[in-house]
């Protein structure tokens, strides 16, 4: 988003939100559907590359084997799927994720699930893309805490891993640098969808979702929650300030503003998605709330001036539960050995 | 081991050192099967389950979800497959491995694989089976740093983990016990066997070695390594003194001795078992050697009293590569999401 555009978009959302009081009021069950048509669309069905970044079997491969390769990290310790679990639902279930020495991040680790499906990466959306997401924790020191250096001296000391690359990235020479890292790792990230019975649904499959969920769906519409939670991954598509009506109090991260010093983005973050948000607790920039529930009403009150009863906000995550979708099966890798020759891991 | 019959023990291979120098001097690839089959075995084809713990799909599953349980771990930081890595060599190639946090384990965390054919777990041989042995890193304050309590509170908060249990476990009321837990990872562990090409050769396929790895497997046989290493895991079947000719000058571990409080168990570990050594790297009880053929002179030394060349020692790690076998399948589990009511990860 041009950073300009911000106090504009803020406009038009409050203005939106006056105009669309009940934007799906339409009973039954085809009237639900083709309104959650004009604000959502289905996942699509293969993963989706970028021109300057193909998806090759050996790339995935590639990719899938250094997303679990704890060499990355100065002590051995950490891989990407320490802090973005592809057991449970990509992500760590901590407010604040340990690293290096166990210190801790500043922000809660969202789900790789769907997210390379975002408008950017990061709460803040400071990386563009997932290949250029991918190479950054490796390197934060209250992270992965490795250098590009070391991430290239370690993974050319292990033929298996030369092989590997040369064979991933076919006429690079040299094939194994660390923004292809990144890229190796982003192209198997592509392919972590996880579509569930809303896909189903919205794809016309009327009695893929429960009557409890169509009718936390409708709320979700009537709610207004559909500004900002839309399109195929049901939010990560925008920027929005957090507390357009008001400002949690639990809210210190000055988000956005951070990235571009512009004072229209202070509180401002990547919106969300809610794919899996079932399985991504605990909610929000800093983790602070672990219930589903609450957090609807926090951000029905904050971003929309609504107070949701007990029960509506019940209704919704009911509704919310089904965008817990099918993880692909992942077969975990078998990396390569190290040789004498590659660096031990610093556990000082 | 009766704790009285280490000094015999020892006696006796210190005289099968000596009246055994040549044992499989015969030439030809038949002789040398025929040798190998007085002192090897093939891997077991199947798992091997215990009588008051059999195996069923769903305790494997239900184990198999535990040992990549993060929040087993007070800090939600670590599961079993943190130290013992089954994309690795079922260990994670630390000389002492990092838990709770950031505080150091003692001794080398060792493999998986196989371990639950050893006569007993651990370095000293202090739980008597691989469900024994998976309880105990749980609890330990430098390692999962979890109290029995935390683990059933927050298990039983989670329903499908309440249903995987009584799946597991039909007729125990309750099913959810923390004997129980260990008892499933202990079901899983016994299904990560790794035949490899060794096995074949066992079971007369003499060409499935190479030519240098039969050379190295005679020389092996022929060095005595074969006192210790043998039975189908090559090692783990039987306790040993570390330094029989020499002490090591690193070795400052009292091993057995802290378990039995014998002074005939100073120094004494269990025989580590050679099967993917190749993976399993640093090497001994503190892992203080990193390169294997340095680790193969070290133990013809201390262990046999023989000095043997760099092409020899080179010539053995060539067969100890043969043991490097095939992984099973693994696909990575879908762990239940928590609920509110369960307990939060202590990261402090």
């Amino acid at each position: 988003m041009n950073k300009f555009m911000a106090p504009l978009i803020l406009t038009v959302i409050v203005s939106l939100a006056i105009a669309f009081p009940g934007a799906a009021q339409a009973l039954g069950d085809k009237e639900l559907l083709e309104s959650a048509k004009e604000y959502f669309e289905p996942l699509p069905g293969k993963p989706e590359f970028k021109r300057d970044n193909p998806g090759s079997k050996a790339k995935i491969e590639l990719g899938k084997a250094l997303y679990f390769e704890k060499r990355l990290s100065s002590s051995n310790v950490f891989s990407c799927n320490s802090c973005h679990d592809l057991a449970l639902g990509g992500a760590d279930n901590s407010s604040f994720s340990i690293g290096h020495k166990w210190k801790k991040g500043g922000r809660n680790a969202p789900t790789v699930f769907n997210a390379s499906l975002h408008l950017a990466q990061f709460w803040d959306g400071r990386a563009k893309d997932v290949e250029h997401q991918a190479g950054m924790p490796v390197l934060n020191p209250v992270e992965m805490n490795a250098t590009e250096e070391m991430v290239l001296e370690r993974l050319g000391s292990i033929p298996e891993y030369v092989k590997m690359f040369a064979n991933a990235f076919p006429g690079e020479k040299p094939s194994l640098t660390y923004k292809n890292v990144a890229k190796a790792i982003g192209a198997f990230e592509r392919t972590l969808l996880t579509p569930s019975r809303f896909d189903q649904f919205l794809a016309g499959k009327l009695d893929a979702m429960t009557k409890g969920e169509k009718e936390g769906l409708k709320l979700f519409i009537d709610t207004n929650c559909v500004i900002c939670h839309n399109g195929a991954t049901v939010g990560g598509l925008a920027y929005q300030k957090f507390g357009v009506f008001k400002k949690p109090d639990f809210l210190t991260d000055n988000g956005r503003f951070d990235v571009t010093k512009d004072k229209n983005d202070m509180y401002v973050f990547k919106v969300p998605s809610l794919r899996n948000i079932e399985l991504t607790y605990p909610y929000f920039n800093n983790g602070a709330v672990w219930d589903l529930k609450e957090a609807v009403k926090i951000m029905a009150d904050v971003q929309l001036g609504e107070q949701l009863s007990d029960q509506d906000a019940g209704k919704i995550v009911v509704f919310l539960k089904s965008l817990t979708g099918d993880k692909p099966k992942i077969e975990l890798p078998t990396l390569p050995p190290a040789t004498v020759s590659t660096s031990r891991p610093d556990t000082d």
